[in-house]
């Protein structure tokens, strides 16, 4: 690439929402810029519980971070895992070869935290990405069809509960679907038992759901699950989970089905920095996002950990994520101005949480909704926010089709053989084995 | 179910077109059935070569066969692995329990046949299952990512050469897409190679490709893939494959993507009949579509081997196994008003292959048509034939978009930790092991 040998070299890790928006972000500016991902595909995670509840298929949350920055001429993607990152040097590492830099954006993202107790994720999966919502959607839909051959009512029992632990909008959006699942997509179909006898559990340790809401949209939402079948359960401390149930304090609920939407940590690339991390496994950056002692390196999104003006921190949703990115690029194209970079500032556009079909909860400054405004609110904000015009209409026509059906029309249950040659493949693709690390056990 | 007590059992395997189609003829017929299939949904296999080659997705093409039957309340599906058959106690046993029947439809067609080369399965997958296509579609477009980051030129070309084995069809459908791809769809995504310099092989071992088409409209397809910049090989005998190409009599391909669409062979439930097999380990059945000795066992679909009167066998195609599902259903009607079941006759409504967008060859009766019109013939019919209102419109619309824009939506490459769940999970469903047989590697 020589033609590019005296114009900056921007690397950015990672094609979520932050990765994406400073790569879009500096499309005309005089750098060159490559975008490595372990994965082909930018996910839009707040939509990741409608894959997880059969709801919406991969392709219409997911897309090719090289097809949506195709046009991009000063960019190249790259797909492969990066091992290492050597700030003194200014390299990353990838398993065939090293990149070298002037400027970095690692952006990575969380995974599920299970508070030390790792051994608990078999039992409960959690929901980062488009393998954990089909596994999720797989757990629940083989739990039905057990339930359906099942002649004890005990285990029978055990089959057709549903346990969602952690109330913060993703768990209520999942135990919202999974309701809704029970009461009206599955209710004709089995002949065995009633769909309807189905137990969804949903429970938090904390006195409230949707801790970050203001309290009476909490009630409101509470409200609004209960009339969806869903049990609330606050104040729950969970003391273990097996593949029988969950132990609460004083309380043990059966159930062969858990799902885990309490707590993310940052994914582990940000230990390979050498600043200091929060307890949550988060890169503490510095006001203008970049990491301490190297001002060429630059952190965002959920793995970044930033505090307010008030003392809170920069939340892990995805506006924060693209308003990082975005201003990621900002402070690269100063420094390679010789300006100094500006400090980042977090602009709250709102709150919001759906509740299975026509509910939810949204909080807007001072204004808050909930029922079928901020249902329809919530709508049209994801819709928009979706990356390509056609993954918007097919979502859209998915959701309409849903709303007047109640049906779920992604019900396949896959089985595993084409995996293993995945692994193979992608295993083939880095010349390596596909021995996985413990941290991302299904990637290159 | 004691209120059945007095009413024949039917338990038909397998939910494909056979089954499908004999459960609906018996919707109001005296008779309770229990429907038993190792996966979830019903999967419309003429279009699978679009999931393959990431036209479609899985629920376009599948969907869930108790919601297909959910009305039908004679009727009851069953998740599971038919273990054995036997033919003398009249049950079939699954992991967990053994089923009487009175009456019995085995139609668990066929999967990929390697001629006794069953090592060439891993560097040539087949394609049977949504896995399967999955698993090629996954293979074809880490195939790229590989020549994206690929330094070595020889070793690129070896990535950006794909292999179809077999030019029925399937094979012909297959390479037609990836010459598509090549060309079109992928065409501007890349920057350290041009997708355009991709070569696509079609092998066969016959003199022409679609033996069963006439000889006129081979060669109007062989020139339409040759449009699309694919290569077609007829007569090519091939010795070996392995991870880095297919060796042929005489001359050697290095391609590290092949694929398989050579052979088919029975499934291997069809052995536990304890009747005479074909080579291709299809049940040999007599003219009613019963097996000797078993008037009340009978066999549909890819599963049954029946020579017509001109003495060519029943094809192995979609309407072939649609006629015999329903006639078996006819004639278990007959068997229990004690009548004799009647012999079955196929009748030929056509053939037809699309080549990629907007070409294809059609063959009806003495009618034949090659181009759009085929094509757009080809559109029709399978649409018109998709089961479920919504898979027909979706999958329009997913062609309309395609037509126009020539992108495939559906390019997201999935990893493997969800399905080492998925495969406790169906582990867990069955009460066993997940340890699978030789037969079926990913089902319970």
């Amino acid at each position: 690439m020589s033609e590019f040998h005296r114009i900056p070299h921007v690397v950015i890790v990672g094609g979520g929402f932050s990765g994406l928006y400073a790569a879009r972000s500096l499309a005309s500016a005089p750098v060159r810029i490559t975008l490595i991902d372990r994965r082909n595909h930018h996910l839009f995670q707040p939509l990741l519980y409608q894959l997880a509840t059969a709801g919406l298929q991969p392709s219409d949350i997911a897309a090719p971070i090289r097809k949506i920055l195709r046009d991009q001429k000063n960019l190249t993607v790259l797909m492969g895992k990066v091992r290492e990152i050597d700030p003194a040097k200014r390299t990353v590492r990838l398993s065939d070869r090293s990149l070298g830099y002037d400027y970095l954006l690692v952006a990575t993202g969380a995974k599920s935290d299970y508070f030390g107790h790792n051994e608990w994720e078999r039992h409960a999966p959690g929901l980062k990405s488009i393998e954990d919502a089909l596994e999720i959607q797989s757990r629940v839909l083989l739990a039905y069809e057990a339930a359906e051959r099942e002649t004890d009512a005990e285990r029978r029992r055990e089959w057709l509960t549903f346990v969602v632990v952690g109330a913060g909008p993703t768990g209520v959006e999942l135990a919202g679907a999974l309701g809704e699942i029970a009461h009206r997509t599955l209710a004709m179909d089995f002949r065995n038992f009633d769909p309807r006898e189905t137990r969804v559990v949903l429970l938090d340790g904390s006195d409230r759901i949707l801790g970050t809401f203001e309290p009476e949209l909490c009630q409101k939402a509470a409200r609004q699950l209960n009339t969806l079948g869903v049990e609330v359960r606050t104040g729950a401390r969970v003391m273990d989970i097996d593949e029988h149930g969950v132990q609460l304090e004083g309380d043990r609920i059966a159930a062969r089905t858990v799902l885990w939407a309490a707590g993310v940590r940052g994914s582990s690339l940000g230990g390979s920095l050498g600043v200091p991390l929060n307890r949550r496994g988060q890169v503490v950056v510095r006001p203008d996002l970049s990491i301490p002692g190297h001002p060429e390196v630059f952190v965002a999104g959920d793995l970044a950990s930033l505090e307010q003006e008030d003392g809170t921190l920069v939340p892990g949703v995805a506006p924060a994520a693209i308003q990082m990115g975005k201003h990621v690029a900002h402070n690269i194209l100063r420094l390679a101005e010789n300006h100094a970079a500006e400090p980042f500032r977090f602009v709250d556009k709102g709150s919001l949480a759906t509740i299975g079909r026509a509910r939810g909860v949204a909080q807007f400054g001072k204004w808050s909704f909930s029922g079928i405004v901020a249902w329809w609110l919530w709508l049209v904000v994801h819709i928009f926010f979706l990356i390509g015009f056609r993954n918007r209409l097919v979502v859209m026509m998915e959701w309409t089709w849903a709303y007047w059906t109640y049906s779920r029309s992604n019900r396949v249950i896959l089985g595993r053989s084409w995996v293993y040659s995945a692994e193979r493949s992608i295993g083939r693709l880095l010349n390596e084995t596909s021995q996985s690390d413990g941290d991302d056990p299904y990637l290159p």
